[in-house]
């Protein structure tokens, strides 16, 4: 790991390191949020956010204004980059923003030239808590969250490892990628045209299956005026799966919020709070 | 004025909007806050945040964690550009980020070519309070705050309108711009080689000439590992000046904190409570 920067911020320190990934072959970048410690033999538990199109490691760590919320309760924050990067990583021909890089959907792409670096998924559940627990004074114990396309992948992380996290939490989540345009783009072009494929992806289709192994705690927060709610979001769809199956989801709809970090930094603290809550 | 953008946050509403200044001679761009009022027939002060160089009127808005704290205290925030800006209008010939566009000093100047747009001084002072009490629900109090550059800018122009402020805050203030490289080149540049033209936007000379109509309140904080702090920032040639007239300053060095938007954050919340007393 390679230090890139350091900032102090609310007592505590935020950095931002490179390290080379075995998962994604390629140099990945990730940002953490070491609160000032009370005590420092204490391991302090830690959330992992996942950004959405676009985005960096940065957004949240720059916009949310979280530091304050995950200073008072004791909380590590871990923000990784939403995609590989580098020059030999292919992206997406027409450069769109919502496919290649910036746009990795938090899957284990199968199709190639996607398949070489596409492995988020992997590197989220495996090698990046790995190299945070042995590199940080950290507890093992671990909750995610994450917006739009990261509150997808928080979703469908957390719905598929639900004994290694204690909670997930998303702003404006991608609920139902198999039935929306960005969806059904990043799923053709990462994992090919075979559709059965993509319901391990797809937290609506997760909660249909009813295989999730426990009821991990969940809490949505979407805005109203939100200019992707009806085409991309669809959070009806998890709502509807989950009452089928009885799964009880906190979610809550806000009136004249959009998509942006505007409307995250209005809910974070009681995303922080809700966590902390189970991280206990 | 036509509206940019409008995002809900924390309750009440962060809008941009561009004008034709009159005073720069080119259109700007500013954004403002307003809080859920509790009364909507209350008119809420305003505070006026001045960004640093390179800014423009979103990196306060998107990256300091304000909103929560004037939507308690009941503060509207306004933020303008740091220049002029527009095709027409003079840039430094090197495109350096220390001089021309985003590097507008908070001052008038007098030299060709920059004398036609730049007028930031009288903006900030006269046009925008109009042109925000004539379109807003807002008294005429008011209060002033900023970053580096706009830390300068809040200072020199709170202490020479000291009548028409409430208080004057600063994050990190370029404390003494007739004595460092950033202020030499830009008043030298903006103001032309009669040194005693830059003193009227000199925080430190402005204390030393002892003219100040009244002792009105001010808080000054600095990161103590800023890398500006000892070249450019100069809050010791102010705090003396301000200890020979007898003006208390409540300064506060704060160890490792740097120059960015984290230290800013880690602390905007006294800053907001600062204002709010002086503006009731």
């Amino acid at each position: 790991m390679e230090l890139i920067s350091e900032n102090k911020v609310f007592g505590g320190v935020h950095k931002r390191f490179k390290h080379q990934s075995s998962t994604n072959n390629c140099e990945m970048t990730f940002a953490i949020f070491l609160p000032k410690s009370v005590n420092n033999d204490t391991k302090l538990p830690v959330l992992y956010w996942l950004s959405g199109l676009t985005c960096t490691d940065e957004n949240f760590m720059q916009k949310a204004g979280v530091f304050k919320y995950a200073s008072e309760r004791g909380l590590v924050i871990v923000a990784p980059d939403t995609s590989p990067r580098g020059e030999d990583v292919a992206d997406d021909e027409n450069g769109s923003y919502d496919f290649g890089l910036g746009a990795g959907f938090y899957l284990n792409a199968t199709q190639s030239p996607y398949s070489t670096h596409y492995n988020m998924y992997d590197y989220v559940t495996n090698e990046l808590p790995k190299l945070i627990e042995s590199n940080f004074l950290v507890s093992t114990k671990k909750s995610i969250s994450g917006h739009s396309m990261g509150g997808h992948g928080a979703l469908t992380i957390g719905l598929r490892n639900s004994l290694q996290y204690e909670s997930i939490s998303a702003f404006a989540p991608i609920s139902n990628p198999t039935n929306c345009p960005w969806g059904i783009k990043a799923f053709s072009g990462y994992l090919g045209d075979d559709e059965a494929s993509w319901a391990q992806y797809d937290a609506t289709a997760l909660l249909r299956q009813n295989t999730i192994s426990r009821q991990i705690p969940i809490k949505i927060d979407q805005g109203a005026d939100d200019a992707f709610l009806v085409d991309q979001l669809k959070p009806e769809a998890l709502q509807n799966a989950a009452k089928n199956i009885g799964y009880n989801i906190e979610f809550q709809l806000h009136d004249g919020y959009d998509h942006s970090y505007f409307f995250i930094s209005s809910f974070i603290e009681q995303h922080i709070e809700f966590h902390a809550k189970h991280l206990r």
